[in-house]
């Protein structure tokens, strides 16, 4: 058996010090009277904060004697050492695991992935566990501890129980993962859904970086999105939030796997072209790669399925802004590959559904591939260290 | 020519006043304990803020002997001292304006209706003006100075600008009120949207006391949704947020004033029933009360129409819940008389939309008079003077 890493605690003295962290963490280096702006905090608490945090190593500060202010006062710019400490992201998805080892500033060290035969929890679990013991072996390489795993599923979530509620792709209900993984691992666990995750990595490192209101939209095997209001991650009192993909969009619409019709994932999700374009053309699709070579050699069928598709995430996208008024919406995942064949009906249909000033929005596509939403498992292991809220063993 | 009044600014002296003012007008009488307790500020902080606020005479310490603390500190609850200061709110509809003189803690000491006849700008704001004035004289006779104005209107409203974007039952467009409303009454003036400012007297002391979370639906003239995420109240980027009226429902719905098919206003709003009952019924009812009472009468092409109109309003709901997850959905507006016609309709859609566990959130009405969004727009008022962030001439 592999020993258990000690405990250490983030040194998080002052309530401040988490958002101090983040505000570092995404737009450091920065000076303390900087700091002290963005957090909307007095320059004495931003100096007992930030005190511990170099202490411990967490934030090192690069001194420069030139810059001294004329009160003497350090005016030297502080930076996150990412080097201080490593974390593991693991997203799973219907048919692979992607993990990634990531340092304190999310940036990827080792990347692996495995594909997934059986999707039973016992099966992934064990699969989960192996590349969480490689990526340790990995990890020693580095002379640094592991401080976390972060795993990121699709479907109803719930960060705060550590529980997955059901994912629809791994046929999942009620799984208690963040508990199964700590006990196999020996780590704390962060559990939290896909879409979430990759949303922190965004608002952090992302599209996302400054911006006190936007929207991650993912499009492919399932539609989903990421809401950040007020500088803050949506998660809903109960789990569920950012569930664009069951907006109900057109009563007449396809059935679709929640027990509604004219969902926009029953619409727009890679399994409903694959359906429709076989519909469409007699064409026996095999998948969404197939659809979308079809759609793209000209069969004008499979074109008016992307056509669709593009117009009810362009409609789903005008809810989003209509009720929360984002400054950005982004537009990614691997449904992307067949932008060009829906980019028109999206702005076209989010145009039309924008009310007065929401259609300001800038809406814009941002390609993030597989191991990026890795990283987001990993940026919300960081989150729940930097917090010391992770579900341990 | 009225005197204007000396203006007194709120001493914020630390950027934690507004929310520790905020929290005792909600939740007090607390001890600084118990405030440093729900502001998540230590109590040494609390004591500093609430100390200006105290020799001003926004806060009163009611003196209890027997309460002090073995440390000798004081363990007397704060309250808001309501006499200290006086507001006035003013809802403009499209028939009519209601104003209010309400105190410090938002009780209506006055309320005046005028009915507009002319809904041009210019007469508008001079009805507004009037009774701005007469509201004034009354509050003579409090002896104490009337320290804003908050105007509530429907419609796509920009509270930083202090502008009506544009207002479709006013059919006004970039209307810059708040610079209007200062200029005659030589108050500080806040603009809202309606709705929201409605949200904001739910939260400090209505339905959504204690939520981080929640989300207040009307229905009647307009359909409309103050949201609260992460305890703030949302304005949207551009200032539009909360049109819940403009989801799509229905791509083969009926034609919105928007532009587009299918909106929830266009199955659910008053003017949407009266048209569908008409055309059900060939009966040629004038308004929404006509309207109902045939429904009330029992005749079943009346009473599908509300039915549908339930449906759609129940589904909107369901989106909302799908993409925030709040903790509980307050549905009020005039509307609600009709309640009894499409509970039913609004709980079954409601609960066959929600995904997964976003169906735990509680769906509950509560019927809320004129007078109240007169309320919620001196609400905003008090909000602005304890922010100093109010529009001033
Ligand atoms: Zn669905
Ligand atoms: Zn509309």
């Amino acid at each position: 058996m592999r020993p258990t890493p000690r405990p250490e605690l983030f040194p998080a003295h002052t309530p401040a010090a988490p958002q101090i962290f983040t505000i570092v963490l995404s737009h450091g280096p920065l000076t303390r009277a900087e700091i002290a702006r963005r957090a909307c905090l007095s320059p004495a608490a931003v100096t007992k904060a930030v005190r511990p945090l170099i202490e411990a190593g967490y934030l090192v500060e690069d001194v420069d004697e030139e810059s001294r202010t004329a009160l003497g006062r350090p005016a030297n710019p502080l930076r996150v050492d990412g080097g201080r400490a490593l974390f593991i992201g693991l997203k799973v998805t219907g048919d692979e695991i992607i993990a990634v080892l990531s340092d304190l500033c999310c940036r990827i060290r080792v990347a692996r992935h495995v594909p997934l035969g059986d999707r039973e929890p016992k099966a992934v679990l064990a699969e989960m566990t192996g590349l969480v013991h490689e990526l340790l072996t990995e990890a020693e390489g580095f002379g640094v501890q592991v401080r976390g795993v972060g795993v990121a599923v699709s479907g109803d979530v719930d960060r705060a129980a550590g529980m997955v509620r059901y994912s629809p792709f791994l046929e999942w209900r009620e799984i208690p993962l963040a508990e199964l993984v700590a006990m196999t691992t020996g780590l704390p666990v962060t559990v939290d859904n896909d879409v979430r995750a990759l949303t922190v990595a965004e608002q952090w490192f992302g599209a996302g970086v400054g911006l006190s209101d936007f929207a991650l939209v993912t499009v492919g095997a399932g539609i989903g999105c990421g809401l950040v209001v007020g500088g803050r991650v949506v998660s809903g009192a109960h789990g569920v939030a950012g569930e664009i993909g069951h907006l109900s969009l057109d009563p007449a619409g396809p059935q679709c796997h929640c027990g509604n019709r004219g969902c926009v994932e029953a619409i727009a999700a890679d399994s409903a072209i694959v359906r429709d374009v076989r519909t469409a053309t007699g064409t026996p699709v095999a998948d969404a790669a197939e659809a979308l070579e079809l759609a793209h050699r000209g069969d004008p069928g499979a074109r008016e399925v992307y056509a669709r598709a593009g117009e009810a995430i362009g409609r789903a996208i005008g809810s989003v802004v209509n009720l929360l008024g984002p400054e950005r919406v982004i537009i990614s995942g691997e449904g992307l590959a067949a932008y060009d064949l829906f980019a028109e009906q999206i702005r076209d249909a989010f145009a039309a559904s924008a009310f007065g000033t929401a259609g300001r929005c800038d809406v814009r596509t941002r390609p993030l591939p597989f191991e990026e939403w890795a990283r987001g498992a990993a940026a919300t292991a960081i989150q729940s260290f930097i917090r010391s809220d992770t579900h341990k063993e």
